[in-house]
């Protein structure tokens, strides 16, 4: 291994998939690297990869492997920056240990860039304050991503920033002016025009609780492509490849996005051994990691409806009982109509059913950030937000620049579905969503998230809901009060239930 | 004050509503009961309704109020048996911490009778287990349930039980051979024949968290009558008197239950200052405890589906944004049809809608306690946990007599659904629910739980779901592998998706 002395920019512990790219994405923009792993494989690995892929106008090693911690330490200028890529939980915890215990010093930085909970990085910023800098920065794009440009979002220490802030935007995935994605995939010809897929969000948790809130929603996402395809499987009989090249055809308009352009690729695929759809192969059981279930407790906690995002991660606990869903599909007898339908309606209605849908599901993802930002003293920049999402990351979409736009022109709108762009929208559209909504529950097609957003929508539209009956039932068991339309929504007041003529009095 | 020495069978700490009239309702049942409370005004008042409440033929108080703690274990036979009813959280441990110093001894038990979250049950337990015996005990029905037969759902050590058992089974509420409540409210005069609505339940926490999911259960009956009250006024543009007597006419057949009986009385009634229907005068803004926010934390954390708790939980949360939801119905164009209904046609759907919907809510809370008791290591009977609902509880319905049936003819049944009886009462009355769902679709009325409970339906039953498409997105951005439907689940796949041919190899 070669070995320097103080002369490397970053330094890395933990080379699996996710260190093993960023590290050779951060070394492709001419910075110095450090790297360690407890497993030598693997910085082995990292060391022949960059030797393969290094330019020839390049003639020195722009990655050494560390054989211990304290070499690392020793390798990297000061303040040094090291970005820990390690399994979320206490392996973090460990290798912050095990830095100090080698000699880092209270202005190091060490960046967490795994997929930790915002509430775990909050706690190290304090924990750790006076002996590193912990800064969080959740990485998305998975390993390509990692390799030619993520969307990072860095949340931690606002000093610790500026030495972060070339390195990060150097190695973040790119837009162009419209907001479209500037890709290479080629190693050692990184894009360094465009605007970076990063921004600095806040203090301790603010970049993990971005990225949490982005994979609920991708998570929702990815649920309403499936119905929809469900949906048009089911009602029209198309074969997956007739509905791949449909999303082909949505992915030219409002729909464009990374999330439906794959799609329209998978279900366009054949399975070489029985020559079958591929997807007909693919057996319908959906794994999680975690982060959709704490986008939807988050918003349990905080008291922010996000349904859609709740019901995609319940749709995914479902598809799991395979075996049981087998079972009482030969019990319980549907009662189904199959009425007239044209299947050029169908298509339109779902493809504005999925745009509805969409906009209602980052409507509440953003309310949720709104929450969080009170909630932990945050100064979230929803522009900010919605543009680092336009490239490296899973739900990166065109749609994401209407959004950065809609918080341009009101940094307090209130709700997504009150700017002008997404309200008119929904006017437009939402005959579509009414109507698949309509046709899923006619033809007994399972569709939780379409139906969550129709709900979500016509609540929030409401300017009376019958919670009216329901405060007067908890009055009545449990004497837990209400307020009256005609005075203060803070003077409560007792109905004597039981009473002769049921007498009202404050409470 | 009375004093006695050693005499008394029972010891209350904390004397507001819960605390007093549960111990009214024990003394009512010939024990005695000595109370204590850090405020001398609920003693006073906790006295003066026992001698006020005593009947001729006692000429002894049956409370006895005591002016410490210590005084308090004075008065108790040994093993003490302490009720702490108390709020919920630190001031428990307080209490523990009290009586421990004023020498509470390690067989005395200490039952926590308030509203805790079962976790903290179960940490107490453990963190007390030789200096006292903690048993956890909830109390469902509010105030008049604490006085006249509470539905009681204990949880904690077995061999204390033994000590609790014949106080628990004469204070709780009680049915009769059928099922059905026997109800007396008159003090002094107890029921004191039918079967107890009590169990013993599980060790440490399993009371606390079947009164949780009660509570779930609770949150979505409640969600789920206010949907139906909201569609019939807003389709057939009844009053709220006329959908009273509706209720009361549903209340005569298979939706019988205490929500729907008050339901109907309240939407009967008319506001004194106003003429108008009382319901209208209330804010439609909703509150919450928590305890439902915690059933469907519980449930997405373990990933057990229960979408229509959730969405009752997120329905309470868009009430309360009564502002924003004025603001959007002034933006927020809808695009509604109202097409050709019949009265009596709409009612009917509404009415099988209600119960549909109704059992896969309970559906659900029941597969929660069924992760539970794996999460937790517990032994629920589910028999015994719907017997103990069928009395004093807000949930009470004669319809917890169908799901005891269901468990006693197979305790090991999968899901609700599955049980012959609810098998076929979906097969008869899902095309209410579906009917329902499309003219609440149709017309924007927004009924978030009744949605959600018929994509449970279509979900639960489907046997093949789009989860398989979701899988091929994941693998394809994140390399998360897929099983295949011709091969064991355990062997993962992966497919190159960016390599030429697609190869897909063994994960």
């Amino acid at each position: 291994m070669l070995k320097t002395n103080q002369n490397c920019n970053i330094g890395f512990v933990g080379l699996g998939v996710m260190g093993k790219n960023l590290a050779l994405n951060v070394a492709d923009h001419g910075y110095r690297v450090a790297g360690f792993d407890l497993d030598a494989e693997k910085i082995k690995d990292v060391l022949d990869t960059e030797e393969r892929e290094r330019p020839d106008s390049q003639n020195e090693a722009r990655i050494i492997g560390c054989s211990n911690i304290e070499e690392l330490l020793g390798s990297l200028v000061k303040p040094r920056v090291i970005v820990v890529l390690v399994p979320a939980g206490k392996p973090v915890d460990a290798v912050c240990d095990s830095l100090i215990e080698a000699g880092l010093e209270p202005d190091d930085i060490v960046v967490d860039c795994g997929n930790s909970q915002w509430t775990d990085t909050i706690r190290r910023e304090a924990e750790y304050k006076d002996r590193l800098k912990f800064f969080g920065t959740a990485v998305s794009g998975g390993e390509v991503g990692a390799r030619f440009g993520p969307s990072l979002m860095p949340g931690g220490d606002a000093d610790s920033w500026k030495y972060l802030q070339p390195m990060w935007e150097a190695v973040a995935a790119k837009v162009d002016a419209d907001g479209n994605p500037i890709v290479s995939n080629i190693p050692g010809k990184p894009v360094t025009e465009g605007e970076p897929c990063t921004a600095y969000l806040g203090p301790n948790g603010a970049g993990h609780y971005v990225k949490m809130v982005h994979n609920g929603i991708e998570y929702a996402d990815m649920q309403l492509i499936c119905e929809a395809y469900h949906l048009l499987r089911s009602l029209l009989g198309y074969e997956p490849a007739e509905i791949g090249k449909l999303f082909e055809k949505w992915n030219q308009g409002v729909l464009n996005s990374y999330l439906v352009e794959i799609t329209a690729d998978i279900l366009q695929q054949y399975d070489h051994k029985t020559g079958a759809p591929l997807v007909d192969m693919i057996l319908d059981s959906a794994g999680q990691k975690g982060t959709g279930r704490w986008t939807s407790i988050s918003a349990t906690q905080m008291g922010v409806p996000a349904g859609i995002i709740s019901e995609s991660v319940y749709a995914r606990a479902l598809s799991t009982l395979t075996a049981e869903r087998e079972h009482a599909a030969g019990i319980l007898t549907a009662d189904v109509e199959s009425g007239d339908i044209e299947a050029a309606d169908v298509e339109k209605a779902i493809e504005e059913a999925l745009y509805c849908a969409k906009i209602c599901a980052y409507a509440q993802g953003f309310q949720l950030l709104r929450a969080a930002e009170k909630e932990y003293d945050w100064t979230l920049n929803f522009t900010d937000i919605a543009k680092i999402w336009r490239g490296g990351c899973i739900i990166r979409a065109s749609f994401l620049q209407k959004i950065a736009d809609a918080f341009i022109e009101n940094h307090d709108l209130e709700n997504l579905l009150l700017n002008d762009y997404f309200a008119n929208a929904m006017a437009e559209k939402q005959s579509g969503l009414r109507k698949a909504v309509v046709l899923a529950a006619q033809s007994g097609v399972p569709t939780p998230s379409f139906f969550s957003a129709l709900a979500y929508f016509d609540g929030y539209r409401s300017e009376v809901l019958p919670a009216n009956l329901l405060q007067a039932q908890r009055d009545y068991f449990g004497a837990h009060t209400y307020a009256r339309v005609d005075d203060d929504s803070s003077q409560k007041y007792h109905t004597f239930w039981q009473e002769e003529g049921r007498p009202e009095r404050k409470a």
